[in-house]
């Protein structure tokens, strides 16, 4: 989870290799972070009653990066609803919440 | 090209089989627009000179998306310029103008 999430349930997919971001890392990496990526996607749609997902990758600074460890932000959309602004710490407890929700989708 | 793009050498990446997004498309399709994104920041990089990379999917209208054919969106950036906001069509020849610096830094 992004414990500044944007949106509810704004979870972060990383692989396990160290690489910077997309523009160093491994294409099979890549592959298993989408993989991760589209299962997160379904698990959101079901676990938040999303209407949508929005998929974003910040590759360095002037990209949007501040951890320099390749992650791809995966976020639930709902009709109408816009991304809350960055930088706002999420309650350690809401947090939970919404990874229990997602853990549970995705074991279904 | 993205023809409304919200940076300088804007470019789409999509698959050629039809899907809708990343909540359906084939996890190897997917994997090839991922390795085909990697190809194009790199080019833009050294086409425009960029400072990072921005990319996003969008997914349902909800999650952003317009157009209902899976696409990946690769936008170059500098330091300190924002994304230009959404719907503005740019001239064909500086479409073409940028295409092509993206052309000559994939041949390289």
């Amino acid at each position: 989870m992004d414990i500044m999430p944007r949106a509810d349930g704004h979870v972060l997919v990383l692989p396990r290799a160290p690489s910077r971001n997309i523009l160093d890392i491994d294409p099979g990496d890549m592959a298993a972070v989408m993989a991760t990526t589209q299962r997160v996607a379904r698990a959101q749609m079901a676990a938040f009653g999303a209407d949508g997902i929005t998929v974003q990758h910040f590759c360095e600074g002037a990209g949007g990066q501040v951890v320099f460890h390749t992650h791809v932000h995966v976020l639930p959309r709902h009709e109408g609803v816009a991304l809350r602004p960055p930088g706002h710490i999420a309650d350690a407890s809401v947090l939970e919440r919404h990874a229990e929700k997602i853990r549970a989708a995705l074991s279904r």
